[in-house]
Order: structure tokens, then sequence, then C-alpha cells
């Protein structure tokens, strides 16, 4: 059992929770509970750490269970676990696991892709909730420009509720480029624009699909608006200018695929 | 202007601000920001407080300074307004404003009802981003139970983004017999639950209609599903086990909005 701070792997775990970019020169992440622990891909994981405690919690958590005897792990005490946790009230089981390599051209693969592709976004639950629920709508992948927030931010990670080990995503340095290429692939790209002529639920979705979302507060930028094939509005009752990213995001991918189901 | 930390003014707000039940018993909530000033209804503001740098940026704001003609205002030293803000980069405008009063009689009347019904659900954000999401769908009130979050909540009010002048609302006490009066007035009521048979969209909400929506970590109670007239679920794929209460709601509501605007 690991009962110091001073232990090399702990101030491992704990400088890489406070840099970002120490965690992306790694290649990895780092994901905290059960439920995170339990999802995450066997042959990405990397190390485990758990307090006694969570240990015998586990016992009754048989996936869980499976995942900590074949990955291995070690037991770390309560106030050494709380320096390498990065919430107020730790589970007391954290992983560091191997960043996913995927790219734009598998992405744009596939019979009939359904892509979201984010401009800027900027809230991390925000991304993450469109992580968790673009995989219970299908999505087949998610483009990010460079200016959105990072993916592998804790929260993040934890609004994914386990999206994030299963639905492919790739940032790019050129989301024009990056609209540009799924067009050639013949995948139709609507952008949600408060200038938009037609209601969301008028255009056919069940051929391959992307929809662009922009930033929280300036929407998407005009360039990028105008690399879309179509514009699409969201109707709005009352006083509401725009309605949460994450929401939007929801509405349009819920759409394809109540399409897609029929 | 006031410049004193020590001014009763500032310290009624700033003692607002750390008490929800002072807040109530005041029968007040404070909001922050232009925008969230700007749309409060001038008959409920009470007192508006405002740094200079605020007032002069509000010079090319017509709506909000006509507001600030209407309802006067009292200009705040920088320092003191941290006070009394709750927000770490105050916009420098604080109101503070009377709370409506709304009956769950008067959610319930008019022609077809589109109700949002929620049981303790515990996040600010989402109340907050349901609230917005049904303004936009044209959802006519909120009635909530009595372990839900306090909409009051300066994280809540933040994500209404000004809906919270607008949407109707309600806390209950037994959320059983509100149900109960909604489906005696003829307002079919759907439960969002995991063993829902029949799709979302698979129901016609063209006349009164109530969404049940559950705790975002437990979801509905059983004894609240079983009030309703039907279970629906939202179907989704891969591993996903459900969706962010504040997604699901927005789900729901933007699909009773699309049949009804056809």
């Amino acid at each position: 059992m690991i009962t110091s701070h001073s232990n090399p792997k702990v101030k491992q775990v704990a400088q890489w929770q406070g840099s970002a970019r120490e965690r992306r020169d790694a290649g990895i992440f780092l994901t905290e509970g059960f439920k995170m622990c339990e999802e995450a891909p066997g042959e990405a994981i990397r190390e485990i750490y758990v307090t006694s405690e969570a240990l015998e919690r586990s016992m009754s958590q048989p996936r869980l269970r499976e995942k900590l005897e074949q990955a291995g792990y070690e037991t770390v005490a309560p106030q050494v676990f709380r320096k390498m946790s990065d919430t107020q009230a730790p589970q007391g089981i954290l992983c560091v696991v191997e960043r996913p390599k995927y790219s734009l051209e598998q992405l744009l693969s596939g019979p009939a892709p359904l892509l979201v592709a984010l401009e800027d976004l900027r809230d991390p639950g925000n991304l993450g909730t469109i992580v968790r629920t673009g995989e219970g709508a299908g999505v087949t992948g998610i483009v990010m420009s460079h200016g959105t927030v990072d993916i592998y931010n804790p929260k993040t990670i934890r609004a994914t509720m386990g999206s994030i080990y299963r639905v492919p995503f790739v940032y790019t340095e050129d989301m024009g480029r990056a609209v540009a290429q799924m067009r050639e692939r013949g995948i139709r790209v609507y952008a949600a624009h408060l200038a938009g002529e037609k209601d969301y639920d008028s255009f056919c979705y069940r051929k391959g699909t992307a929809f662009l979302i922009g930033n929280e507060g300036k929407g998407l930028s005009r360039e990028l608006a105008q690399c879309a094939d179509s514009l699409l509005k969201i109707p709005m009752e009352g006083q509401v200018e725009s309605l949460n990213a994450a929401v939007s995001a929801a509405l349009l991918v819920y759409e394809a695929h109540r399409q897609r189901r029929k």
C-alpha cells in the first residue's frame, strides 16, 4: 500500500492532475470513480489506484472486479489518494488511461456517418454532455476545432458518463478544410444558425450527415457557416435568443436518430 | 455613490447572497449582469446596484438604460460591488427582484398546457437549462417537487438566460397530488422512464401534456411513475444508460413543439 505523499507515482499523478499539457505529452488521461473505471477499455488502462475501502466496495461489482484483476492495481492510503484526486469527494478509484488515436479519415468513412462538428465550444460540461448524448443517438464521430475545450478535462470526462471511451473524436487545426472533406465524401453539412431559413426537422438526415455547432456565446463564425450545405434553425418561442449548445446538439442528433429509426 | 462596505444596503445584499432562506423570507431574488437586469420585469424590480463603469457601458443599451431610469439605481464603488456579487468576474450590475407568485391552478388552466414536472432535480444548471429550453419550446409551466433545487439559486438563474422571468413555475409538497390534478383536467401525463415501452415520439402531444422527469442519479420514483398515464422512453444506442436530465427534458418538449407546429 502506498502511504507516502512523496511516492513517485503519487507525485506523477498529482502533477498530471494539475497540467493538461503534461497529460497530453504523456499520451494519457485520468478518470475517476467506479463507473468510469469499470467502463475503461482494458487494453488502454495503464495504472489503477484504489483505496482499501473502494477495493472492498468493488467486491460486489463483478465487471469492475474483473477489470482490477486483469489490469492490476495499487492500493493507496485515503489521505494520499486525496492528493491524487481531482474531486472534492473522491470515490477512491482512479485510472491512468492511454489516449485513443482516431483519424478524421476514419470518422468520414463508413456507410452513413452521423457527425457533430464543434467550433470553439468552451464549456467542459457541455462538451461531455454532447459526447454522452451523441453516443445515445448513434453519432459516429465528433470533430472539434482547435479552440474547443480539452475533451480530457476532468469535468468533460465526468459529464460523458463513459461515452468518451466509445465515441470517436478528433481535433482539427482547420475546421473549414475538415468540412470540405466531409462534403467531398458526400456528407451533407448543416450549420445550426440563428439565420437558418428552414427548421431543423425539415431536412433528411438518413444519409451521411454532419451538424456544425458554434461557440456558446458567439455561435458559429460566418466563415464556417458559409462552408455548410445548408443553414438550419431550431424554432424558439417567447423571447429566447438561443439554446444551450448541448441542448441544440441533442435536438439535432436525436432528430437524425428519429429519422433513421423509421 | 456607495463606497463603504458597512453601508446597510450593501450588508443586506451580501447577506441575501449567502442565505437562500433570507432571500425567501424577504420574497426576493438577486440577479446579475446586463442581460438579466435588462430583461427583469420593471414592476418587479425593487433595487438596482451598478458600478460607474457598468453605468457607462449601459449608455449604449437603450432597453437597459430605460429600465435604470424607470426603476432608479444606486451607484456602488467596484470593491464594494464585489462584496455584493455572487460571481468571480462581476459585470457590475445587480438587481433585487420580487418573486413572482404563480399557482398550480393557473398552470393547469389554458387551452392545451405543456408542462414539465420535475421530481427532486438536484443540479442548478440543469434546472436553469430546462427553464430556458422550456420557454423556447412553448412550455406553459414547470411544476417542481419540494426536493428540487431552489430555482432562485444564482447558478440556476444564470442558466435560464432570462427565461425565469417568463416561464411560470410552482413548487409542490405533494407531486402525486399535482399529477392527479393534471389528469383530472384532462392533461395527459407522461413519465420519462427507462422502463418505458414506447418511444417518446410515438405519442401525440397536441392536447394538454405533462412530462415527468426524475432525479439525475435515481430517475423517477416508482410511486410517481405509477401516477402517470404512460411511461415513455428515449431510445439510446451504444452503452448509454441514461441521458442528462436537461437533455431528456429538451427532447420531450421539442417533440411536443414539433407536433404542435405541424
